[in-house]
């Protein structure tokens, strides 16, 4: 079965309609390739091949991914720059050579749109990579890349996180010349999203009851699967109300590991590439701990013992996975948050844009 | 009092002397200067200013406390670099114009041997900065920092942190030129930290017994106390089992707010510098939840309502704040290990050198 239906309407019909929407949200993306095209072409006329990624939650989250995007198609050194050293402490360094791409979804976000102001002044060139191209980031920077997701309404975000990530790894090909190519791939991978949706959908429902009493989690992922271990944490936290850290499968065993036993569940992202191994050990020292273990990904089958799989298919290009791979995890987190008996579509405390400092 | 000496020989008596030895430590570090002098030459004669941090655990906190030392002192760009493209996806990019740091005390880490060993084929100054001279790290690399903690026993780390902390900020500034000055402050830190022990012991004392039955808290700081968010959060989960996560004080309104309530805690750490504000309204937020708030750092007494405060003395120079503040952190984490029936100085499932990938 599918999450039911009828409960559209009720708690988290606006998150799922969205989760549900984000195969076509990625083809409007598609849609805005121009834009992209124009944006890489000017990063390689200046130079500006330090890529300084900036935002707060699920950009955030995009952003880890950006490093790998940029890091393995064009070989460019990414960074999730420090908001604070020039916004707050007004010590930002020259920033000639430096492309800075602000992510906000609202294109509110005071900081990142004081960050980007004064990176332009710097000398970095500026995009603004949002869901509103009418936005102050937008004003802000030099160039504009719509996200072209739609308008989202539930508070925790699906559509525009995909299509942040999407939209990196649009960018970072056309920065490449491997433009067409991972046009080509994004689209297909869309095809896939859309046409697997509702095993998805089974996969998921079968766990929310065991986890509902579940306080806290781990969410594992390396490479460029971190980004989508930070964003499942972010859902589970947001939605669910479970303390969920994201880590690297590596420093779970710099010290976290000691905290893991039967009530602290983890949850492993794998993806079929070098990185396989380290998630795969990792997974072994879990289960020594007694822990519930959690397989999700692209290579969840090689995950032995996990007490629950939610694989995904493989997309054309490896790094598209993370595309697939944080769909189980929104999945989830609607799935989880509607047995405890909350709201996805707003959590108290939290409202869509967020203003603060 | 002071946590019970009568105790020095039972759980957490290493960690302990570890911690009342941070200052002698501190200052064994800067019988090191002259090393720190060489390599800061060699950054600036080579012009390699883009500075790339790698370490897992303690080490990679204090990465974090790394990216404002240089940012704030010589206003270059530092970054906790991704070891996983250079180390798996062989990805690295080009690396003249870029100084290494590989952090590690044990100078055993794995994949930071590798990374370093193949960031100095690709061009980069490799820095080892270490506890062990003699390690793998510390022949992979082209410089050696010795970190000179003396031998720490305890699996989690308190004095190799502080001293790592603490060699960032000292090879930062002699990169800009004012190295004098910040090995007098260090002296003059160090000092102030022997004579305020024993109050620190004293106030936190009374928190462990509150807090035994907390499963999951937030630790925030923003700016150069973000470091310190993160090793208190590390230190609780691997000698408490507690589910401690870092956040940005900007970060916790961006979905995490969501989960917090009267029995999910936030420690917040103050700085007496432009980040404060942020800080005091993210605890005016936390305290409209009804979360048990904790108030850390030199600006602790800024924090109106907090049911806890813990405040440490202003250094001479505030970006050394970071140095007193993580101490209440340890201290805690000792008394509220000792509290449960844990050992601090043997965490389960961990072991002081981690070997894995």
């Amino acid at each position: 079965m599918s999450l039911p239906d009828a409960q559209l309407g009720g708690a988290g019909s606006q998150f799922l309609a969205e989760i549900r929407e984000q195969p076509e949200a990625l083809l409007r993306l598609l849609d805005q390739s121009a834009e992209f095209v124009r944006v890489a072409e000017t990063m390689r006329e200046r130079d500006a091949r330090l890529v300084r990624l900036v935002g707060h939650g699920s950009s955030d989250n995009a952003a880890s991914y950006g490093i790998y995007a940029f890091g393995l198609i064009p070989r460019w050194t990414a960074l999730r720059d420090s908001i604070t050293l020039t916004v707050y402490y007004d010590s930002g360094p020259t920033l000639a050579g430096s492309t800075v791409i602000g992510l906000s979804q609202s294109g509110r976000t005071p900081d990142v749109v004081e960050y980007v102001s004064r990176a332009r002044q710097a000398g970095a060139f500026t995009v603004a990579m949002t869901n509103d191209p009418g936005s102050a980031l937008a004003e802000a920077a030099e160039a504009v890349l719509p996200l072209a997701a739609g308008s989202e309404q539930a508070v925790a975000a699906t559509k525009t996180y995909l299509n942040t990530v999407a939209g990196l790894a649009l960018l970072a090909a056309h920065a490449a010349g491997q433009g067409a190519e991972y046009e080509a791939g994004l689209r297909a991978t869309a095809e896939i999203l859309a046409g697997h949706l509702a095993e998805l959908e089974r996969l998921v429902a079968p766990l929310a009851v065991p986890f509902s009493y579940i306080g806290r989690m781990f969410v594992i992922g390396r490479g460029p699967e971190y980004a989508t271990a930070r964003e499942i944490a972010l859902k589970l936290l947001e939605t669910c109300r479970v303390a969920a850290e994201p880590l690297t499968a590596t420093d779970l065993s710099h010290g976290p590991i000691a905290a893991v036993d039967s009530l602290f569940p983890v949850w492993a992202i794998t993806s079929d590439d070098v990185t396989l191994p380290i998630v795969t050990e990792a997974a072994e020292r879990i289960r020594a701990t007694g822990a519930t273990l959690v397989a999700s990904g692209t290579s969840a089958a090689s995950i032995e013992g996990a007490d629950y799989a939610l694989p995904v298919p493989v997309p054309p290009l490896p790094l598209l996975s993370p595309i697939l791979s944080v769909v189980p995890g929104q999945l989830f987190a609607l799935a989880l948050a509607r047995a405890k008996g909350l709201d996805p579509d707003e959590p108290r405390g939290l409202s869509k844009v967020t203003l603060v400092r």
